[in-house]
C-alpha cells in the first residue's frame, strides 16, 4: 500500500476484508443475499428468483450463512410446517455492499450485457440519482 | 422481491448484479483488486501483500481481470523488462464496492477475528467517521 509520504511499505491486504470478500463472493451467495434483502423468505422462492441455483447448493449456502450469523432460520410449527429464512442485523448491514455492487454492475457491465439485460432497472435503488458514468453503451449515446 | 404495495412478484435477482458479485468474489480476486486499488503494480508485490496467493493463481486472475477490462498490463521495454498492472477506470470504479466490504468487515467480523486482526486499521478509510456498530467485541465494551 503506498502511503501518504510516498513510501511503499507493501502492507498486506486486510485479513478481515479478505475474509468478507471471499464470504460474500462464494458462488451463489451474493445472489442469495440480494434475494433475502429484497424480502424473499422461503426456500422455494429463493430457488425461483436465482435461476440455476439447485436445492442442494441453496441448502448448503443457507447453512453457511447461518453459521456466519448472517441468516436466521425460523421454523413455524404449523401444518404443513413453515420455514422462513431472514437476514440478521449483520446480514442486513450488507445492504450497502449489495447496493455498491449493483450500482457498479449497472454502470459498467450493462454495455456488454444489453442483449440479456431487462429494460427496467432490476435493482432497488438502481434508478436513484447518482453520478452518471462516462461510459455509455454504443448506440445509446 | 416485495414491492411497495405489498405484492410479492418474486422478481429474479438482476443478472448484472449476479455477474458482478461472482466476478468480484472469485477466489483471490477481491484481495488482488484491493491491492491494486492501494497502489500495488508489480506481480511480485501482489503476491507479497496477498498471503497464500500462488504465482499461478495470480497470473490466472490477472488475465481474467484484463479480459473483463478491469486491469491493464503494461510492458516497459527496459532491461530487465518491467511489467506493471494497473486498474482501468472500470476497475477504479470498484473502489466504492471495496470500501463497503471493508467497512462491513471491520464492523461485523472483527469480534470473531480479534486474535489475528492487526491493532491498527488496515483499510484506507477504516478510521473514517461512520456509524458506530451496536456489536462490540466481548472484553472491549
Amino acid at each position: 500500500m503506498a502511503n501518504m509520504n510516498g513510501d511503499h511499505g507493501h502492507a498486506a491486504v486486510c485479513p478481515l476484508y479478505h475474509r468478507a470478500v471471499e464470504l460474500i463472493g462464494r458462488r451463489w451467495t451474493g445472489a442469495i443475499l440480494r434475494a433475502l434483502l429484497d424480502g424473499e423468505t422461503r426456500f422455494s422462492d429463493l430457488t425461483q428468483v436465482v435461476p440455476g441455483l439447485s436445492d442442494r447448493l441453496l441448502s448448503e449456502r443457507l447453512k453457511e450463512l447461518e453459521t456466519e450469523g448472517i441468516v436466521t432460520r425460523t421454523v413455524f410449527p404449523e401444518i404443513p410446517v413453515r420455514i422462513e429464512y431472514t437476514l440478521t442485523e449483520k446480514g442486513r448491514a450488507l445492504g450497502d455492499v449489495m447496493d455498491a455492487i449493483g450500482n457498479w454492475a449497472h454502470d459498467w457491465l450493462a454495455p456488454d450485457a444489453l442483449v440479456s439485460a431487462p429494460e427496467e432497472p432490476c435493482l432497488p435503488g438502481a434508478d436513484q440519482e447518482r453520478d452518471v458514468p462516462e461510459a455509455v453503451p454504443a448506440g445509446r449515446a
